[in-house]
C-alpha cells in the first residue's frame, strides 16, 4: 500500500519540495507514496513536470486544485492567503476513503525511515505533531540563541493527521470565528489556530526523531549531554527541518546542515 | 579501463577510506576502479572485508605489503614511521605497466567527477598537486583564521602521479640524504620532502575543484567574492580534504561539511 503524504503550497516552494521529496525516496527504496498536493494557482505545465519527476521514483501525485469560493467566508491575517486553511481543513479536499495521512512542509529532509510515524496509532487524538519546547539552560543562554523568543508549542510542519476523525470533529465555522476574534494576536495563523484549538487533541511526537530544528543543533547537543551529536541526527532523525525565515535554498544561508541540504539539492536539481 | 588508485595507510584509517570510496563510488557510476593499497601491518582479515567492501561495488583492490626490510636504510623522523616513505616512493612497488595512478589520502570526500584530474597530462612533471596558498585578508584575520600558521606549499593529501617518469628520476638515496639533514626541521615530513625536492617538477592544480580544505568554508566565500559558495563546493568541488588534526569521524569535530560528512559515513558504514 503507497503511503499518503499530503503538502500544500505554492509555486515558490516546488524546488524545495523536490528536494524533500528525493530525500524522502532514497531513504525508503521499495515503499511507494501517494503524494496529494493540494494549492490554488501552480500552473498546469509545473503539476505536470512534478508528476513526471515523481512517477519517475515509483511514486504518484494527485494534485487537488482548491477553489476559492470555498473558502468565501473564511477571514483574512494580514499578509497571509486563503491557503493558509489548507493544512487543517484538508480533510475536505482529501479522498472520503483516506482514513490518515502524513503531511509535510516543504522545507524539511527526510534523512531516516518515516514509516513509524506513519504507523504510529493516533487512536482518539486528530493530530500527532512535534512539541517545541527549549529550556532555557545556561549553557544555551551562553550560546546566544535567544530562547525567550521560541515560542513553546506544537509545531505545524510535520502533522500526522486522523483524517476519519477530523470530518466527524473539526468544524470549519469554529476556525473562522477563533481566527475572526483573534486576527491581531496571530503571528503564523495555522500553526497557532491549530494549538489553539486542538492542542489537547494532538498526540506528541519526539522532535528529536521527527521535526528536528535545524537551526538548533548546538542546543540539542548541549541539552543531551552530548548524546544527540552529528552521528546521532544522521542515524536516528527521521526528519530534519529547517524552520523559520532564512531557508537553505537561499543565498547567504548558514547553519550545521547546509552542506547537506545542499547536497540533496543537487541530487534533486541537477540543473 | 579502470582508474588506477592509489592509498597507503594502517589499519586505523580503514573506516575513513571506506567512507572516501563509497563517495568516489557514488559520484562516479559505470566506472570502476583498479585501488592499490601499499601498507606493512594491516591485518588479512580486515583485506579480505576491504576487498569485499571494493568488489560490491564494481571495482578491485590490489593490496601490496611492503617488507621493512626495503627501507632498512631509511632514516625516521620523530615518531613517523617508514610509511611516510611509501606515497613518495610507491612507483616501485606499483605494477611496472602502470604509468600514472592518482593518490588520494583517506580524509578526503568526492563530491564530483575526478576523472579530469586523472586525465591531466603531465607531461614532463612528476606529480600534479594543489598548492595552498592563504592570502592573508583584512576580512580573514577578523575571522582570526590565523592564515599565519598556514604554510603555502604544495599539499600531498591529492597527488597525480607520472610514475613513468618517477621511476626515471625520483632518487630513494637523494630522498634518505634530504631527509637525514634535515630531521628536526621536518613537520610534515612526506610533504615537507615533496616540496623540497619535487616543487619544480609539480604541476599546479585547482584547489578548489581537487583539494578544498574542508577548514576555510569562510575563507573561499569570501576570498571568491562570495562566488566560491556552498551551492558551488557541492556542484563543483570534486575533492573535498577534511586537513588538519581534527577529523570528521572523531566526537566533538565541528565545522562546514560534518553533516555531509555523516551522511556519507552513515552511507559507508551502516553499523
Amino acid at each position: 500500500m503507497p503511503i499518503p503524504i499530503l503538502v500544500t503550497l505554492n509555486s515558490n516552494y516546488l524546488r524545495p519540495l523536490k528536494v524533500m521529496l528525493k530525500s524522502l525516496f532514497l531513504q525508503h527504496p521499495g515503499v511507494s507514496f501517494d503524494l496529494y498536493l493540494l494549492h490554488s494557482s501552480i500552473l498546469p505545465a509545473e503539476i505536470a513536470d512534478l508528476h513526471h519527476y515523481i512517477e519517475e521514483h515509483g511514486s504518484d501525485l494527485h494534485a487537488i486544485r482548491v477553489d476559492d469560493h470555498m473558502f468565501e467566508e473564511a477571514p483574512i491575517v494580514k499578509h497571509y492567503s486563503k491557503e493558509m486553511y489548507y493544512r487543517i481543513l484538508a480533510f475536505r479536499f482529501l479522498p472520503p476513503e483516506l482514513d490518515k495521512v502524513l503531511y509535510l512542509d516543504p522545507d524539511l529532509l527526510i534523512l531516516n525511515d518515516i514509516l513509524p510515524l506513519y504507523e504510529t496509532n493516533l487512536s482518539e487524538h486528530l493530530f500527532a505533531a512535534a512539541y517545541h519546547d527549549r529550556i532555557p539552560l545556561t549553557e544555551i543562554n551562553r550560546l546566544r540563541l535567544r530562547t525567550q523568543e521560541l515560542p513553546a508549542y506544537y509545531n505545524s510542519g510535520v502533522l500526522l493527521m486522523n483524517l476519519k476523525l477530523q470530518r466527524e470533529r473539526i468544524c470549519e465555522q469554529e476556525i473562522f470565528d477563533y481566527v475572526r476574534e483573534n486576527k491581531k494576536r496571530l503571528i503564523l495563523p495555522d500553526q497557532d489556530v491549530l494549538n489553539a484549538l486542538y492542542s489537547t487533541s494532538i498526540l506528541k511526537i519526539e522532535e528529536l526523531l521527527y521535526n528536528y530544528d535545524a537551526r538548533f543543533y548546538l542546543y540539542y547537543k548541549l541539552a543531551s549531554g552530548g548524546k544527540v551529536d552529528m552521528d546521532y541526527v544522521i542515524r536516528h532523525t527521521a526528519i530534519l527541518h529547517f524552520c523559520g525565515k532564512r531557508k537553505p535554498w537561499n543565498k547567504n544561508y548558514s547553519g550545521s546542515f547546509h552542506a547537506l541540504y545542499k547536497h540533496y539539492e543537487r541530487l534533486a536539481l541537477p540543473k
